[in-house]
């Protein structure tokens, strides 16, 4: 099975390191093909960042579509999914979403910590998107980012610690979820030092990509996801713009 | 007060008709200034075409945000509403979000009226974004559209007549909006011949707009709509990059 | 454009302080026309005053529901909002439900801050009423008023710019509304001085108006806000009664 | 016990309608003291009557608060329930609410079946309040009243069966109301004819009452129900304008 | 009137506690019948126990559902409710629903506080089955029990008296339910020291359950609560067995 | 990984059939062990059922705990999933849970549609359970069942087909769930026929499994699924008793 990891931050080294946990979780005989955003920002924080890669993602997949079993949009706030999943008939996860369903068969209440509070109104849509606000325990996050944002899983691995421990304690918390590409891999790391289960959102959207290709699933011919009809643009990356115009 | 009305649709008639109802329901000394997207669709109707169009939106933005009082986003679905307001220290409506809350004042349940199926699970967004499924009827289409979308207010007209009527009696709607741009103007034509309140989403944003500014908001320093920090990027549109770059 | 200004409270100070903000913000050739209540309370801080002053707020508004385009019912907490909609075939605008609304366009998540602690059930189940609880961070006061009820905008100044502070700071809202009559005008104020967007209800109740009279609605045949088949009635204020009996 | 049922209704045929149900499902020993509104309307049947037969409900029970074990306010719909509750330190039920809290632990989905359109609107209040949405299977109503009000029950027995059968078998209700005072007692007289379970509103309340006093809580001294400071007040009603002021 | 009070922990002195406190409730001419688990747990207090105890539970009432008017499950948490108002036609209470309901009637919000906190997400799980989120304040409990369950009543009470009022205070409870059969009859002991209402389980599940029997609902032909065809079984408790084999 | 498939029903051939499409869909090196409940129903099909098979998984899984890296809880309502989860410290997953998790991910809504009308309060409790009501298009059954139950795949092939198709175009579900053991690996069959996405659900669950495996999750040592303290117990399944009872 193919797995495109479509990373929509334009910073190689934290693609490697996705790709790196990804492929120790994968099951025997998946292939996982990283691919980093040829445009856009270093590192996206922010919803105006993410309206923009999310449109970015799609130029990402758009060349790859009909190579891969399925993708995975390498971003935890999940830039472009719905579109994404609309768009192209394989499917499609999230590391926001997939990690908090994975959540909810771990624990009764999941909450998300994260290394920046200006990230948490992002992550928040994510749970209100999924319909999932009777099961969150919150946001936890620092009072500000401490150093590089690629080394952040080591200089702030102790506030990240303390946050996910007051996130089981103060806000009841099954299991707590961290947040962010940056993190990837850094809930392995934690997770003896916890009373909660520790989530890793790339090791949840790998598996769940996994999950869904097994299930064979036919793309729908309507509703939410049934894609739309041939399209005309002006000014769209060309690959993109042809598959949206449906073009042979 | 100025008011940009940003039309993320390619379509200068469409802009050209939300532009002449904005005047209609303007305040004296309220001017309208109206802009149609540079690039991206003739019309937008999925969610993959919203997230592109979303992105463009901020690029119509952004070189006008020092010269206008309010953006009103002239398309129904509220493309890149969420960035927009994060983005830009001024007051932004869009025109399922503004008609939504208007509908609230004059009505318990509201619902939604458009031309075509594929636009319902975008439409829908709206509502889940704003929190108010408690207050939603529910949203009702033609089985399919009739004729070219800048034409479907005349060659439709009887068909949404009667998808509202069926709103009103069957769900229990107290007010119809009337969803999607090529419909402007069409609820104050209808309204005399409906059970229920008919609003014009449109009007609506603009409405809301004048009376945002009015309330003359402070941007906010943190929280859900602060300006973000300032981030490099490669390989976007030169005015949003600058404005995202805080460049001076 | 004539708005009925309906002070369901009787102290003539609060009205004239009620006008003063509401002429301030409401657009050229609005007219505000102000109304103190001629019985009930000289201020309103339960539900069950609110139960009767919401009766005297319908008494108030029907002598004047021929000559005004919208009624403003001046009070937080929306004495008689419902019922003055189902009665009446004209725009009516509540304090709490304006300022919820505007919140909603000018952040994620709203509170609501007031001086005195019993006001609190009756000011949370105006955000109930409206179903925005998804959008409501919560409702602080001080523990007792501090001075008289009409002064408290200075007696308490510092304090509920502390409890704004903290609402942004602890419960994460995005605007704060500074809930009740007494406080019409300091949300302007105290808005330099906060982090948040400050919202002032009496302007929110006096632009929501004016949107909602160029929307020009039509009242609705039939629905939540239908007017009642006319009623017979014994022991009523006479105007109210002939216009509940619709007399000619 | 002393149960005070105050009918806000000026019917005195339906007050003794609803003390002879009342009485029927009593305990022994309880002692049902009937009251008919010396003002207001006939029949109330609109937000906009429940507004000021709330108010007059609150006359009602002021000069009769230190003589009874509970009060019962005896029209569906329940007007100035939390008003009365807040007021008064005994225990006041409604037969709107105790209908729906009986049914929640009969069956997992209840319905309200009426006479007339327009009482939908303020019916659906009642199930909104008690944040029960998630186990209402919904209203549903004859098209048009058949009768005087006052024989409903017998002129329209029919019609209401026949809606009762379509809720439980279309709208999935395990249990259905039969709301409105001029059905009291008919949900007893329908049962053997109905495929769920068929529920009596004043029936539900005289028991719940009964239910609350055998409680024996204690008054709040803070809180949603706390009883308000004295509050002076002009042109009310003297006893209630004296209860309210703490008069001795 | 008959009602069983069944109480699925397999503790005697528990259940004459609960007998106790049910009878000085109950109304003139209700006998409680009370009864014991014959296997199972000493004393319920998680999930896993409370799925093997719902099932005693049934094998307790099927040789009693003849002779009886009502059951009372006699555990906080209502182990087997669901399944025994299914398989049984007479009206069955749980001391937490019952507690919720009734709190529901004396407050806006509830809380519950129980004495050590492996039994907070089972109880959480009551107040969803319910569907009252809405209304909940949360639920507290001691770090850890102190003494034999038997009596934490006593050993405990100061500690549950602290744990009410912070839920008073700082969880905005109007009501307080004392969650846990071995906290039968505490909250009457403890109200008077208490600034909200302390409501009792048992004489809440008691006074609900006369309440039904009063209204004499037939038991629904189809529906959430209709008895399941009959269905062969091997390995049950017999008579269990042969209530579910609809055996004559 | 070893994956324990525990069908509490008794049916010998429902196991077979739902191991057979286990192991279709398990990744490489997936290993899947049926078991077959030793005691209890030939099918389960209504809460009480449930209620007890919840027990008897219990038994089943406790002697294989220490054997196999996940449990599945083969049948559709998932019965005994908590408590399996709260005792058991490795992933355990339901066929319920599972395909309205993977459903979210391929779709905006998803339905299930099953076989006969007595399975639908069951089944919708798993939706409440799971808080994915925003996500749910509803339930549709036949109006009874048609042959044995081991046979309705084949015997109600093309009702199961239709009902599919209305929940498609009709409930707006995007993917349809066929809920019920006896339908196993029927979705993969009807997919081609249909509009929208079909969901098999014991494929769902194993999948789930393997992916929760690979999430290495460590079970927490607090909160809503830790395991509970050591507990005596009589007249248990010795196995499971012994487990509760933590001997050695």
């Amino acid at each position: 099975m193919k797995i495109l990891l479509a990373n929509p931050n334009m910073t190689e080294a934290m693609t490697e390191r996705l790709a790196q946990v990804a492929r120790s979780v994968a099951a025997p005989g998946t292939e996982i093909l990283p691919l980093t955003a040829p445009r856009g920002f270093p590192y996206i924080s922010s919803r105006a960042e993410a309206q923009i890669a999310g449109a970015i993602a799609l130029e990402m997949i758009a060349p790859h579509a009909r190579e891969v079993d399925a993708v995975v949009i390498a971003a935890f706030g999940d830039p472009g999914l719905d579109a994404a999943r609309e768009l192209f008939d394989l499917p499609v996860t999230g590391m926001a979403e997939a990690s908090m369903l994975a959540a909810c068969q771990l624990g009764r209440r999941f909450g998300v910590v994260t290394f920046a509070p200006w990230l948490k109104p992002w992550y928040h849509a994510s749970v209100r998107d999924l319909g999932l606000e009777a099961r969150f325990a919150g946001l936890r996050s620092a009072e500000d980012i401490d150093g590089p944002v690629t080394e952040v899983a080591s200089t702030m691995r102790d506030t990240l610690l303390r946050l996910a421990e007051r996130m089981a304690r103060e806000d009841e918390a099954d299991a707590v979820i961290f947040g962010g590409a940056p993190l990837a891999g850094l809930a392995r790391d934690l997770a003896p030092d916890l009373p909660c289960v520790a989530i890793d959102p790339i090791s949840a959207a790998v598996t769940q990509a996994e999950a869904l290709v097994r299930l064979a699933p036919r793309g729908a011919d309507r509703g939410a996801y049934a894609r739309p009809p041939a399209k005309p643009s002006e000014g769209l990356d060309p690959a993109l713009a042809a598959w949206i115009a449906r073009a042979p």
